[in-house]
């Protein structure tokens, strides 16, 4: 038997908590023998809502945290507040090894602060990003970063490159993942003063398959496998992702009920619809990885429902079995090698 | 009888030059009395491609232009190499006050660096922004600035704000139009430096109705009339509501020709969506004004088909009718006046 993962399980954090937090750890427990949730939160409401499952017993654990952090609170000032908070408790299992990652669906500034602070950074790590998988017509690609660290320097996102790809590869699977940084434009020329320091940085990089600038128009066509950017521009992204999709269906659905004629044909193409709409739904590619901290600590949509959570823990044992963050501390020890070599 | 609109139209510039731009004159002729259209490019390709139509003949102008810029050339190079392209001849004219706008589906770059250069800008206007609108379920939004100059400085914003609510008043008829600025949350501390430097500043704008920050996800609801952003971050929500607008409607297109059963309902659906799209297709909404020149410039797509043409050339009317610049040069013209008695 492949050894445990052990994931720390924030169920106090999100729109659904505990309710659905609960309901995905016992989803994940049911679907794999390799997994261990620790459920972080206040004892006498997550044994209440574990109550009303049958599960492999041994497989959840509660770990007792009195505070929750909620998602408008100042981020820096409740992790060091709120020291027995789901977040705080968890995120410090991670840390002292007693878990090996972490899953949220709670306050995002908290999760990002607390992965450094409490968590703590790769050596060499300049900066952790977060990075979401985001559909598209030909799987998936890797949006790096879309974190709360904005105005990023170019030695950022060329690490961010590497994190990106090695996830890409031992993770997803994608053999030679191929790295495209998001520019206004095709040319090397064109671009913000950010991009335009960055590029020759990524194209002299060895470790990536770098194949230039995406434009936003292409990235849904899957243009490349990882989409390096700065976080302001990767949040914009995402979000825009979320808005047009759902503005768009909101469009065609309204479009579909608008006649006896359309409703009937509605009722045809709702089984085949269904299909293509699961394709593009954040929600089925689980949370978004904090790569580069001393452990893995994922985010999932404060929205999230039990499938999300389920998704999210499993996908810490691919991190884990893979050994990414041993591969991260290669690459990055890797780079400081060279940099080490240029200055002799 | 109201005064003519001298519309000068780049024949030779766009994907379907010079057919769908010669269509697209006879079109905006055909429907609008108030119109004339100069169009310049090759003087004989063009009588050619207008023979085939009957129109009224005293509203089109042949300006003859022997050279042509092309989409991949250096455009500062260009503008001031083709002295005789159909890009040039024309912006010389609104600069003579011979044409009152000029349209044009060709280089983007070309189109400008030739309004800054040839027909310059209104006076205190630091930067023209390229201000396209974008459908939204609850109409459209001006998103500016799109434009080719990246790394805007707060005051740019400002005056982007500014701009960009005349134009939505005036031209497109929105009393008191909202103003938001494109952020990664909602709270004021969040952001990027510039938005954040920016933020303050729209705040104690006194002829602007600034409702705070947009997240990008708002953008498609409608979250506000004028989207304010620096042109990196308005070229990604411009090409990724093209780009993932298209993807997704490729997959709703491939779910509904995926049985037999599916097939049928698309039939019935049809009629209806395609109302739903053409709300959501941006070339119904004619071309993006490059606002704060002393004379109009509209770029459309590179794509343009006749229908985006002609709205776009109708478009110029309602900015002449409205005194768009003089309402410009008034709101730019009392910041100058502030600025000096916050010196005194």
């Amino acid at each position: 038997m492949s050894e445990i993962t052990r994931v720390a399980l924030d169920a106090m954090g999100g729109d659904n908590a505990p309710r659905e937090m609960v309901k995905g750890a016992v989803e994940a427990v049911r679907k794999r023998k390799d997994i261990k949730v620790l459920l972080t939160g206040k004892e006498d409401v997550i044994r209440k809502e574990l109550s009303a499952y049958t599960y492999p017993e041994e497989q959840i654990e509660i770990v007792n945290a009195t505070e929750v952090i909620e998602t408008a609170e100042p981020p820096v000032k409740a992790i060091r507040g709120k020291k027995d908070s789901s977040i705080v408790v968890a995120m410090k299992m991670v840390k002292k090894g007693e878990a090996d990652a972490f899953v949220s669906a709670g306050s995002s500034g908290a999760v990002l602060v607390g992965g450094q602070v409490l968590v703590g950074r790769i050596k060499g790590v300049e900066r952790p990003p977060l990075a979401p998988l985001i559909p598209t017509l030909k799987g998936v690609s890797l949006l790096i970063d879309c974190g709360a660290n904005v105005d990023a320097r170019p030695s950022h996102l060329v690490q961010f490159a590497k994190m990106g790809s090695i996830y890409m590869e031992s993770v997803m699977g994608k053999k030679n993942p191929t790295v495209g940084i998001v520019n206004i434009g095709a040319e090397e020329e064109k671009g913000n003063a950010l991009v335009k320091e960055t590029f020759p940085l990524l194209k002299e990089c060895p470790d990536i398959n770098f194949i230039g600038s995406v434009e936003a128009r292409d990235i849904p066509y899957g243009a490349a496998d990882v989409i390096v950017c700065e976080a302001f521009a990767g949040n914009i992204i995402l979000k825009l992702y979320e808005g047009v999709a759902g503005a768009l269906l909101k469009k065609v659905k309204k479009g579909m009920l608008s006649s006896l004629r359309s409703k009937i044909g509605a009722l045809l193409v709702k089984p085949a619809l269904k299909g293509v709409l699961k394709d593009f739904d954040t929600s089925e590619y689980g949370g978004a990885p904090l790569l580069g901290l001393n452990g893995l600590v994922v985010k999932t949509h404060g929205s999230s429902k039990s499938k999300e959570v389920c998704n999210s823990i499993i996908q810490c044992v691919a991190f884990k079995e893979q050994k990414i963050n041993e591969k991260i501390k290669e690459a990055i020890q890797q780079e400081t090698l060279e940099e080490k070599k240029e200055v002799e």
